[in-house]
């Protein structure tokens, strides 16, 4: 692929990555990373000092699975929409097959509440750092991380990022 | 075309929409539509259980053409610029020469009122659903379906999203 | 090149630039721009009327390299990260080698003072107006107009927009 057909094929990856989660069809969310995989969500103060510790920290496609049964079955939140805003997509180097992007992203929270139903808010703003792999013929993430400026984060991170 | 392509026209077209509205260029909105079109903005909680009930209906040019004479010499608001951002264009399918685009939508509106002259909000965020055809070789909306997440709209939705 | 590689390298260009800021690498700010050059920060009350005066005026790549001199060594200002969203680029003319292009951005502005740390605000909405050409085949800046719709600037205007 060349340069404009690879950033062509992240720009869908990405923007169906995000329809799926505003869509609420958080089912297949894990479908788009890889079997063995890495999903994190991480301050950008930790990220730029490599300190360790994150918000979420999946190493396999089967965690971000069990995200998801939690979110559905376990999880108790106040109950909201996504709006994801992606912006500035940057496919920085490919080589041995490996992409990397980056991103800006913004998403709004809407509350489904009824005492607050139908306001939004900012609810956080940051970077995607993504590792893309193809996996028979679909682009896939093989790492992707999320780093949050927004690190106060608003309740619970419960719907993935 | 090819689904590139596809993609490509539609954003430019979605691009001079809300450029021109951005610009306060209303008089040129009603020509983005084909001659019969639906344009509704729609609460989510409504589009969602098919509930008929629309902010805004208009099933033909003519009707889009009264709203912008009627925002232009009968309505009363406070002054306002609208600054939309449109991210996550997806091009879902095309068949019998329709294409049918989804995308996520911010719209910031700043205060050109004197008491709060230059401030920003955000007005609202949700969700384009287009279907676009060919007319005389110009892409058009035969249909455009504003979901809004944010449905506690405030004050009167005058400007068109 | 045909107008989608066009609108491609465009976008490209736009991108580096917003991620050079976002990711505090100021020194490289002046390089997207042409040795001689003009850089403006706008009121849209004063572009719309042609009155002269701007937040920030700039007409070589010394004065833009000054300013980040400015930055480093004298501005005062409360620590913040900046998140660019950019969006509907479009590519208006281009002819004799200049490129017209306007695109809508939004700020959002992250506190990293102790006491905010980590909150996000709208920090500026507005449109970007670039004349833009090419220099030993890279796409620079030669005219950058940041019109600000949000023209209440909360606290300095330090890091570019």
């Amino acid at each position: 692929m060349d340069r404009k057909d690879l950033r062509n094929g992240v720009e869908e990856l990405l923007h169906a990555y995000v329809e799926a989660i505003d869509d609420d069809r958080l089912e297949e969310w894990p479908d788009f990373f890889t079997e063995r995989c890495l999903y994190r969500v991480v301050p950008r103060e930790n990220y730029d000092q490599d300190l360790p510790i994150a918000l979420i920290h999946c190493d396999s496609r089967g965690m971000l699975q069990d995200r998801i049964t939690a979110h559905r079955k376990a999880n108790l939140y106040a109950p909201h929409l996504y709006r994801h805003v992606v912006s500035a997509v940057r496919v920085a180097t490919a080589d041995d097959g490996i992409v990397t992007a980056r991103s800006n992203y913004a998403v709004f929270r809407t509350s489904t509440d009824p005492m607050a139903f139908g306001t939004t808010e900012v609810y956080g703003v940051g970077e995607y750092r993504d590792r893309i792999v193809v996996v028979d013929g679909a682009l896939k993430f093989q790492e992707k991380i999320v780093i949050l400026d927004t690190s106060r984060v608003q309740s619970l991170l419960v719907t993935p990022l």
